[in-house]
């Protein structure tokens, strides 16, 4: 029956993603992507906690969001109770949506105000996987300066005044103001309250991403957005970071209008958040939280110092400019203008190294490329030095920077 | 700050669902939805399950979909041992992908071939879900005939020679094979052939999905199309019904070509399924399958016969046609003409009850009134006869029918 064949390939539908490659493992050093440190995932806690929930609530698994649309009901308690705490977000559970990770949260947020051809404001550096769903909506990306503080409030008025005398109303402003993903800023109080002032004056609803924002390494930050003005503010979360990625637990916080038609749009999108994770993390972080998230800071504030150390001795003053991050688990660099990051993708695969090139992660990739991402929860110390150091032999070999590479003074020497 | 007030509603998009009531529980004779019956979740053994598998792989979270973007790697290796009996499909790990339910197979599919005014072929009664996502993604559909047995094929070719005539190559044609969702029926296998034939000589590919069909009455049922066809058709299945539905866990079978794309664009649409789900899933089927499902069949015949006779005795004459299911979690019913089903929804809701209304499941909405479907997997028997007693109190207030009801005859003589 199969001897005439059957090509499905001029069936498809147009603009799909290229097709996937076969996947060949995970490069041996790792710098790209969300994942968490190994030896921090309390895999026996964890077992503990899910041989426990299932035991006493196991049977409700038969039911499809057996608590309803929102998601576990215990989970979305203990997100009003970590909420209370460093957001000062003060919400009930009914103003909690359980998602399948954050980016289910951005997802919702673009189906419920998004149309094509509308504009949205975004950090002019951010989250690449946000750049990524935007550009397949076809809507027009506006890059907001940022300086080490994270958003120049007076830069974004400018940015609307300007959008304003054409007569665009962007639809909303994306924002990571904690740990801002990729430069590691923490938004400052007063910058919080002049952002909230001036979208509100320009009727521009807020889009609040704290990802990362119980990763700071002081175990402290300002209130959220959301706090400050919960009409105005779509908040979302994630235990994708706190816990582990594999997990694909994110939250939204928001009120009721917004809410009811955030639950209505996931519906259609799908049956529901996975439940075994739902109860696991709840009967986990219900006891462990804070430990939990203090542990986990602290062994990624000893990568990020290996990291640092590593690229200053490896780039030396190669390295124009570098973020140090205030939490999270990303290292922002830029290189000097002529090199172009996106020609170091390739050899650096060769070599086994995977990175986040610049303009993946910008609104203006053009101006962008020489900027790098460099994530380090993932590889032990030993693995970030050597890495590392591999990186700055691909960059040299390519680009002739750093010019005198700590290695080949190292090679001669022995 | 918020004395201005911050109105979203005028910023929503357009083509919005309708935003969601605030959930208020399930109603006590709960028929709708693919719930499963509590007493037959393995709650100790998949507190067993999730406790060895946490203890032996839980490092492994800590990275986004650890075994690649296709799922975890036991699970595929579950989902090959377990097709390679009874569906009878040879394939390998590559050709499996574990999707967020099988509702994430169906996105997946209508975005790598669907686009805004194409044409789909669907069974005339079929899965309301399917119809929801087609509706909205604004492409035409068809229902082609049904009996006892599945998709009648003659009648199947003349919807294509008429769709031919006219130009059109529908883009696929979307299949219940085995347990065909409302109707229960089984396509006996010279059909799949001769379905298999037809398409092929049309060029139109086979979607397959087998949710139900590890849960015949006797254990048994023909080969898939999927493995008499494996390059036309593209096939999947679920966990959600053999296991638990608030699981979110289904797969998909296909060859490189569509699997190489549907990762690409899982990829987009999230970033993997929750793999503590997958996790549990993969270590407590491995061991225990065969057993289960065959014991959640023999629980699911003996509601479907105490559903069958409450209705029988309830309904008497009333029921037009009942379609007697080969397996599977619902029963398919039609009422005389003159009783409208969709103005049963709100009293019949009003006494504590929920059903399907035929118009939801079906083509052609406006010829399936007085068709109804009942779901069993949940309710007790005894809330079964109870909620069926219900409901038909409610449909005879309402339209007269079932004439002599019961119920009355009950109150008469007490």
């Amino acid at each position: 029956m199969t001897a005439a064949g059957f090509a499905y390939r001029h069936l498809f539908a147009r603009d799909l993603p290229p097709p996937a490659p076969p996947w060949r493992g995970f490069p041996k050093y790792n710098f790209i992507g969300g994942h968490n440190d190994p030896l921090r995932i309390p895999s026996t806690a964890m077992a503990e906690a899910a041989s426990a929930v299932l035991q006493r609530d196991g049977t409700r698994l038969a039911l499809y969001n057996f608590d309803g649309p929102q998601g576990y009901r215990p989970l979305r308690e203990f997100v009003v109770a970590k909420a209370a705490q460093r957001p000062a977000i003060t919400c009930s559970v009914d103003d909690v949506l359980i998602t399948s990770g954050s980016g289910q949260g951005i997802d919702l947020v673009n189906q419920l105000l998004l149309e094509p051809g509308d504009t949205v404001i975004l950090e002019e550096f951010t989250y690449g996987g946000a750049l990524t769903k935007l550009r397949r909506l076809g809507v027009n990306i506006i890059g907001a300066p940022l300086d080490e503080d994270g958003l120049d409030i007076d830069a974004l008025a400018r940015v609307l005044e300007d959008l304003g005398s054409k007569g665009v109303t962007p639809k909303y402003i994306y924002t990571i103001p904690t740990i801002q993903n990729p430069t590691g800023s923490i938004l400052p109080l007063e910058r919080r309250q002049r952002l909230l002032a001036l979208t509100r004056q320009h009727r521009v609803p807020v889009f609040e991403d704290e990802c990362y924002a119980d990763l700071t390494w002081d175990g402290s930050g300002p209130p959220s957005l959301y706090s400050l003005d919960p009409q105005q503010v779509i908040h979302i979360g994630s235990f994708s970071k706190t816990l582990a990625p594999s997990l694909r637990l994110g939250y939204m916080v928001a009120g009721p209008d917004v809410m009811s038609q955030l639950v209505a749009c996931k519906r259609e999108m799908d049956s529901g958040t996975g439940a075994l994770d739902q109860m696991v993390v709840a009967e986990y972080f219900s006891q462990s939280f804070g430990e939990h998230v203090g542990g986990l800071s602290e062994t990624l504030h000893e990568k990020l110092d290996t990291m640092v150390d590593a690229v200053e001795r490896e780039f030396g003053t190669a390295v124009e400019k570098m973020w140090y991050p205030k939490g999270g688990i990303f290292l922002w660099l830029k290189l000097p203008d002529r090199v172009d990051v996106t020609k170091l993708v390739v050899p650096a695969a060769s070599a086994g190294i995977a990175f986040n090139p610049g303009p993946e992660w910008s609104c203006n990739p053009a101006v962008t490329k020489s900027h790098l991402r460099l994530c380090f929860a993932l590889p032990s110390k030993d693995v970030i030095r050597e890495g590392v150091a591999a990186f700055a032999r691909v960059c040299f070999e390519e680009t002739g920077l750093p010019e005198r590479s700590a290695n080949i003074r190292r090679s001669a020497q022995n």
